[in-house]
């Protein structure tokens, strides 16, 4: 993994004082309206954790000319990935019904961002991605997350195939979404353990996953349009997940 | 509305091709893979619509360096857009269960872009947008919308708040996506004719809008973390309507 240098714009770089991630320094762009509440927060909490803050000039935001930086970014430590085997046994220690997410060679670190922040939104325990093949972990990814990377356990694998061959062992349906199936999203249980695998942008899941899916799920779309969007469709899954879960008991969640 | 100029992107081009849009002129960057059986396509649609082609070298991809134009841009004409009260009898006459997406100052290009492929997937109607306070319509959003804006009506509506009251007067539903409520998204009944409104990125939907929707629905997220992305919300409702249609009808979709 790509060591993380920054974190830049006022949401995520307070998602990241709030997370406690260890931040080593954080830079304003002087004549940036840092007088607002939000900025305040930053400060008020750079503080509270002795972060150095600096005011600097615009050249030092050169880095980020194209970026929405709200004139703040900050220096920090790469986010910690994790092993979902170390991960399992505290979700069932805290009584958790896993819901986790797999990427297979999602490579748009704007589709990372968004489904990283979905799964966090709706609950998912952790997102597992391949060591190659997929969006770096990096101030773009952590932006369109709106933080949600510092909340959420990445897990980085060698081989995914393992990993869900592992899964299974563990009680974990593995429902694969591709358009290759005439199943319904909505027609699946997602009452137990699940692990949603979600494809590449262009190429869909691989097949030697999908040759292992427990259920293979399709959104369907009207014909003559091009597919979902991969976050959207994550989206669409994970609150099925959720409504199901919801109906079927009104405590899990 | 600003004059569209360009589309690019093999993809977004060839939808505006299959779509017969009118292109005055389709551009290649010399050196890119134009064997491939995608760049094939865009020039077999383009002499059968007898559109000109021409291959030039980067330099004319300036205006472009920072978009993923895949080596290829068309110049063609605006998006067309409609009033909803011309398109409202055309639905009815084509005995359709109308589903329609009306955004209240979504900014982003990419969120409307988002959106509108999302609402052409799932077989929306139309997508009402206001005159003002809203993404432009241009070659961004049609990028995004993966060319789904070619397909989609789009209306343009000066007041808003007008236009829900005629589509309510018509017997329409009109659910309003918030954080702002206790009723979850699917404990609509969605089986009639409905318009989801959608609000903007930072303020949601203007109080005036959310005083005469009929519903107003949430979709839950975990204490702590950011709301959803507007676009990943709009999927999880639309694809809820179609849940529910297809639940009472077999047919209708």
């Amino acid at each position: 993994m790509k060591k993380l240098e920054i974190v830049y714009g006022i949401h995520p770089l307070i998602e990241a004082l709030l997370a406690k991630k260890i931040i080593k320094k954080i830079f304003f762009q002087r004549g940036f309206q840092q007088v607002s509440n939000t900025y305040k927060k930053i400060i008020h909490l750079s503080k509270k954790e002795n972060i150095p803050i600096q005011t600097v000039t615009k050249q030092k935001f050169y880095q980020l000319k194209n970026k929405n930086h709200q004139g703040v970014f900050g220096i920090l430590s790469p986010i910690k990935t994790y092993k979902i085997e170390n991960l399992l046994p505290m979700f069932y220690e805290k009584g958790k019904n896993p819901l986790l997410v797999i990427l297979d060679r999602i490579t748009d670190v704007r589709n990372f961002g968004s489904i990283v922040r979905t799964s966090a939104c709706v609950g998912a325990d952790a997102i597992i991605i391949p060591k190659k093949s997929t969006a770096m972990i990096g101030s773009d990814s952590i932006k369109t997350s709106s933080g949600a990377l510092f909340k959420l356990p990445i897990c980085q694998e060698k081989n995914i195939k393992n990993t869900i061959e592992f899964l299974m062992k563990y009680g974990f349906k593995i429902v694969s979404a591709t358009e290759k199936s005439n199943v319904y999203w909505y027609d699946i249980d997602f009452s137990g353990p699940i692990a949603v695998i979600l494809g590449n942008e262009e190429k869909g899941i691989s097949t030697k996953y999908l040759e292992i899916s427990c259920e293979k799920v399709k959104i369907p779309v009207i014909k003559g349009i091009s597919s979902l969007n991969v976050s959207v469709a994550c989206g669409i899954i994970l609150y099925e997940v959720f409504r199901q879960r919801k109906y079927h008991s009104k405590t899990h969640f």
